[in-house]
């Protein structure tokens, strides 16, 4: 291969170090120590995992971690109750609903009322529009940290073009606004699109999220482009990105590889985000 | 020339017809008639022949207009104070706080507090995010007049590969999400892109915003494209877009005149959003 692994793990390892410092110094200078409550709804032991490491995650760095689990059954006035809690909460910097929410209930109506200083995921209506509107607020963490792992490998956005595939609200879309307010050209692309491998080509960034299996492969690469795998899917031959890193990576010159590209950056960007909540919040509480 | 010409002018009058239309068969249904109150605040002569014919426009369709003028030195309590009254009153539908105001004053924290449900202009960052993510919800008037254009000129946005020049939260932005939520491949292209002529002629649809008299020239154009003008800008020989009308005719297959084009779309879809948010108060009110 010729192309410069972008190391995701080594990078969220530097950031989870650099938030724990900066925790350090927040407490030390504040009295208050951030703290991230997640909320999670039933028993999916998936979920499970992904809380479990976000609690542990947060210990690590000097966040004080709360950990609230509610029956698979619970009505939505007891999730509503308890965000609502957790909202009014001082000792609570930052809130998280661990999606997907049981089926009888509204995931994103409760997302959504997370207070937006303390909605860490950035997820709600209102981070979404502070984000679209380049106003200061809590950014989605996936694109957050692609955004760290490109700036960590030396690319300079500045009017490159960059082309997103996906358009969730969860990352695409998020993304390309992240990507615009850096000063690149960005193209969304999606199922819809003519041509994708042709769109793909003009890409001097190309960041792909569709969940497809090593669907992008050396002939959709511009030759010297950056790529960023931000695809997990398994297969009876293990676990793969939506690019075919063995063929691309001739072809691109910086990639990331999957596992350990982009995936350690979403909990280290969630670190950093309840560290930034705390400091939304002290700014709220002291009369400006 | 060989373009198609969209004629603006008459789609919005069809427009405002319809509006009209709907906001009888609103009134007869509820009992309640839509109001728009608009808040002006200063002297400047432009904003107020703004003002002054969106509250002659709300008339002629049936919506309520009402008419707010504070002096030039208002202090921003006294704005806000009129704001929650407006945001409070049920005979409100719509609010809009014409832009831009007193340089003591913070236009974006002002139309913030706007009631997302009144936020005719769709720009506060709650009716961004909702935007953003696809929910339902005010749209800013100027880009989804654009999208009335594209249907009435019977585009097919479907994977089409739309670029929209400019970036601005008024319209670039929205343009582009709404745009992407047609399904359409979206790239923003900006003051930083590189070679934006190249980028340009990739668009099957052309969307041009950017203040820059005939900017765009007819070797920027894939033939057959659709382009759309949203420059306005007065020079020595007259009103000119951002695109060379003259020469760009000959290789589009559509083209918006300035004026005459998008203009006229702007104020035809504040009285359309007027009627919706009248339509979300009523559903408020009712319990569901």
């Amino acid at each position: 291969m010729s192309a410069t692994l972008i190391d995701g793990k080594a990078i969220a390892a530097e950031t989870r170090a650099e938030v724990a410092r900066d925790v350090e110094a927040f407490t030390a200078r504040t009295g208050h120590r951030p703290g991230l409550a997640t909320v999670l709804v039933g028993e999916d032991p998936a979920s499970a995992i992904y809380v479990g490491g976000k609690q542990k995650a947060s210990r690590e760095v000097g966040i004080e971690p709360f950990d609230h689990r509610l029956p698979a059954d619970a009505p939505a006035v007891e999730v509503e109750a308890l965000l609502e809690r957790l909202n009014a909460d001082d000792a609570v910097s930052g809130i998280l609903c661990q999606l997907p929410v049981p089926g009888h209930l509204d995931g994103v109506a409760l997302t959504g009322m997370i207070d937006p200083d303390k909605d860490v995921d950035g997820l709600t209506p209102l981070s979404a529009g502070r984000l679209a509107l380049g106003l200061p607020g809590l950014r989605p963490c996936t694109p957050a940290g692609v955004m760290v792992l490109l700036e960590r490998a030396g690319v300079d956005l500045r009017g490159a073009g960059a082309v997103v595939v996906g358009r969730s609200n969860l990352f695409g879309k998020p993304m390309a606004q992240l990507l615009l307010g850096a000063d690149a050209t960005v193209t969304t692309a999606h199922s819809r699109t003519r041509d994708l491998p042709g769109v793909c080509r003009t890409a001097d960034v190309l960041i792909v999220a569709v969940g497809r299996d090593r669907m992008v492969k050396a002939d959709w690469v511009k030759p010297g482009a950056v790529v960023i795998d931000v695809g997990m899917n398994r297969s009876e031959d293990g676990l793969h990105g939506d690019v075919a890193f063995d063929e691309v990576s001739e072809v691109a010159s910086a990639i990331t590889p999957v596992p350990g590209g982009v995936g350690p950056m979403t909990i280290a960007m969630l670190l950093r985000n309840t560290l930034a909540a705390a400091e939304l919040q002290i700014a709220r509480r002291v009369p400006a």
